[in-house]
């Protein structure tokens, strides 16, 4: 039986090529051919799966969208049998922080992809996407937790959720650059929850 | 009379040309080269300056960072005679965010700045070394407002004066994104301040 390529497996290591790159160096001076030779494959079985470096980057993008995705719910699925709202917020927002070499480093790719999509109108809108399913899940916690009586009837789940994502955002930034500790990112975003989470 | 040549003049106008690389297509693959040519001098004229990309990174980011600095305490100054501690962090929050298209082109170049930041330790020490001076500024207007009872008295300041730089720097992101326009990013910040300043 002649020998068969898993495809699905090659294009994920291409994907992790990248970004193994991205968060090492940057994704702007990278090239299909440097992408190739990190993934140990020639350029012409590259392109056989992605004939732009804009293609690549948009599987690419999915493909941490989608572990990231994942990382949260297993996350939540372990915390507790019946998760509250606020350890399910707060267990997505541990996630999302640069808490361990991981996440850091996928953090780091998605710096990397941000920059370059500030530029890129494709890449925007791929890199974009995932923002309102995050806000929306979000906010159906923080509803959940008004009608429980945790948080405070007057406010807004839409501004929370999205208030929540880009405290994060920044929080992340911060502790990429070394201002604060992974530690200290963490105690910050509970300081921010339970100033959420008053009845 | 000889011409003489204006040297503060000059290392301006190279880090001008420096941002407006940084903006457009980001510092990774900016040479010394080609910021000699976008500033219409010699690569020779620039070593005179700088002697290296990092030395002329540093130069351009503390540029960057003092002009910054100077419009947060005019946009102050502006706006009424004795600032509020409220009116103060609201019009240091507007001029940091990407309102119009000189604070967006600044905002694109720290973003620049930052991916290079964090894999470079000595441009990381210098993009960091403005956190704890804003931490500072806004902590004291929070605790002029605690003492002016506008804020609740268990509130840290430090912790409160972190989460407002997040904030805004996740803010920064998503409206450079465009997953929000600058005025849905103040409504946001708006919000966050109308929680802080509860009595």
């Amino acid at each position: 039986m002649p020998k068969r390529v898993d495809h699905d497996e090659r294009r994920r290591r291409i994907a992790e090529a990248l970004w193994r790159i991205a968060s090492t160096r940057g994704l702007e001076g990278a090239s299909l051919r440097d992408v190739a030779a990190e993934a140990g494959i020639s350029l012409g079985q590259l392109q056989h799966y992605f004939r732009s470096k804009g293609d690549m980057l948009v599987f690419a993008l999915e493909h941490v969208n989608e572990l990231a995705a994942r990382r949260v719910r297993a996350r939540v699925e372990a915390s507790a049998t019946a998760p509250s709202p606020r350890v399910i917020l707060r267990e997505s927002v541990a996630e999302m922080l640069p808490l361990d070499d991981e996440s850091r480093s996928g953090n780091l790719v998605q710096v990397a992809y941000f920059l370059q999509a500030v530029h890129d109108e494709r890449l925007r809108e791929h890199a974009k996407e995932g923002v309102p399913l995050l806000r929306a899940l979000f906010a159906d916690q923080i509803r959940r937790a008004m009608a429980e009586g945790q948080i405070a009837p007057d406010r807004d789940p839409d501004t929370e959720a999205t208030l929540l994502i880009c405290l994060v955002d920044g929080l992340t930034s911060y502790t990429l650059l070394d201002v604060h500790s992974p530690a200290e990112a963490l105690a910050l975003a509970d300081a921010h929850l339970d100033r959420l989470f008053t009845p």
